[in-house]
């Protein structure tokens, strides 16, 4: 428990603030109040404001567009930091040129093509499947030299059995997930299956675990904001509503932690954390970041 | 390793034969060679012939059809042990009325039905979604008091969202999984996605594990088995191609057990197997049974 002047103080030190985006800034496709205006003060009180989501549906393009259509504020790509775009750094880091066979939506095919894979499996989601000959209609592409997992809400039995089948085949074929979030927040009370889901299916499919997650926790989005910009760890913040993923990415990367209340973490489990667990502050919602910027 | 006339002699202490079906009899739609033969020299030998599968998509009666169609053997329904029929058992058992969510095909539905149940889902595979508002899309039906998840060629995100949605609301909603076959065998040498990579991906969804499995190696069909005919365990051979499901059942409940290498076993995994774990006998196919029995 701190008071509103350490509060402040604390925050006079911070020059970049890591903002997880649903349950922090959206859920869904409505803005969290006092988000906008937070980013805003954030800004003009000199702080560089970075955008942080496990989200693998959507390029960083169509973030910046998410960002402005949602909350009405700016962004720019540089400012997106989205396991759709770690997933395929990760791919062209490893050497992987190819054809990429993706469990996943446009935003991450988007940003597999960008860094010039070829991808499979957009379209499989939606061709019609005879039921009773479905041993004969599952066609396993040549030549695939990865798979990739993410949220995919056209997630078919054809998709997952190509992907399995692939994955299966071993070492040779990189089999990756941008992230595991196995659930993510709905409308109303609904908490919907998250990528994490996905990636289950597969792996169990696949009788293989993937040889790497690219979101929160992991530290590979944290690496890229060190190549892409000049980062002072101990002067940024990640602000964040799961512990698991945002609170654990920030903890593990050395920077301070901010806890929202606006997602999935309760107070009462925000409170019962062991100190080697709790993050640094929690605030109700990121709009109360603003009567301390004062 | 035992002569032909030790094992002539110890099939001649057997008086039931359980047989699993799919890699023993057929493969996918194709009959494995002299199964049929086996079948019809076993019952002339005086041997029951019973069929036992995890397969979940079909019901007793489905199956009748199946083995006439596939082998053209004839088999009564009460010879026909299957998760679908033991799933709707269980449920009978536990005293479950009224509305059960399926995430599971047609067979699965008609045995659920047959005590007395009413069934959803069997249409959310198959309604078009739309991806950018599929927040809104996922309607939670009420009064569902169960849910249960096999293998479904139709999962879809709709499906293993309200599936998942229901089973988190806690005990009063009874979860379980028809069967936990992660794959099983396609065309080729093709695998396919089983029952338990679907169950997999709800449960993640979920966060909540089933409360029960009725597949094999639960002893349910077994319980079953009992219930409906007098069942000599001492003189009743499980015959199965998979060690963690067949062997493991036919183990467990006391049965004798015969492996064939027509599915997913080779000989290899078989003979450097542990001695508690293997199966008493090993052919290469059922066929191999035709010899001993003259």
């Amino acid at each position: 428990v701190h008071t509103v002047a350490q509060r402040m103080a604390w925050l006079a030190e911070i020059d970049t603030v890591m903002l997880d985006c649903d349950g922090v800034l959206w859920r869904g496709s409505a803005a969290i109040e006092g988000a906008a205006e937070a980013i805003t003060a954030l800004r003009r009180a000199g702080k560089r404001v970075v955008f942080v989501t496990n989200n693998s549906t959507k390029s960083r393009a169509s973030y910046v567009h998410k960002v402005e259509e949602t909350l009405g504020v700016k962004a720019a790509e540089e400012e997106i930091l989205c396991s759709a775009h770690a997933t395929a750094a990760y791919l062209q880091r490893r050497g992987v040129r190819g054809r990429v066979y993706v469990v996943g939506e446009r935003g991450l095919c988007e940003e597999l093509r960008a860094v010039g894979l070829e991808t499979l499996g957009e379209e499989d989601g939606r061709i019609p499947f005879e039921a009773s000959r479905f041993r004969e209609e599952v066609d396993v592409p040549k030549d695939v030299v990865a798979v990739v997992v993410g949220l995919d809400t056209e997630v078919s039995y054809r998709k997952v059995a190509i992907a399995a089948c692939l994955a299966r085949r071993g070492p040779g074929v990189v089999f990756v997930a941008t992230n595991k979030d196995v659930t993510f927040p709905g409308k109303d009370d609904l908490v919907l299956p998250g990528a994490g889901s996905v990636v289950a299916m597969v792996e169990a499919a696949a009788m293989r675990t993937v040889d790497a997650t690219l979101g929160k926790p992991a530290q590979d989005m944290l690496d890229l904001a060190d190549e892409a910009m000049t980062l002072d760890r101990s002067r940024t913040l990640m602000v964040g509503d799961r512990l698991d993923t945002d609170i654990a990415f920030g903890r593990r990367g050395g920077l301070r932690t901010l806890l929202v209340l606006t997602g999935v973490t309760s107070r009462a489990v925000a409170e019962a954390l062991p100190k080697d667990e709790a993050p640094d502050h929690v605030l109700e919602s990121i709009a109360d970041i603003l009567p301390l910027l004062a």
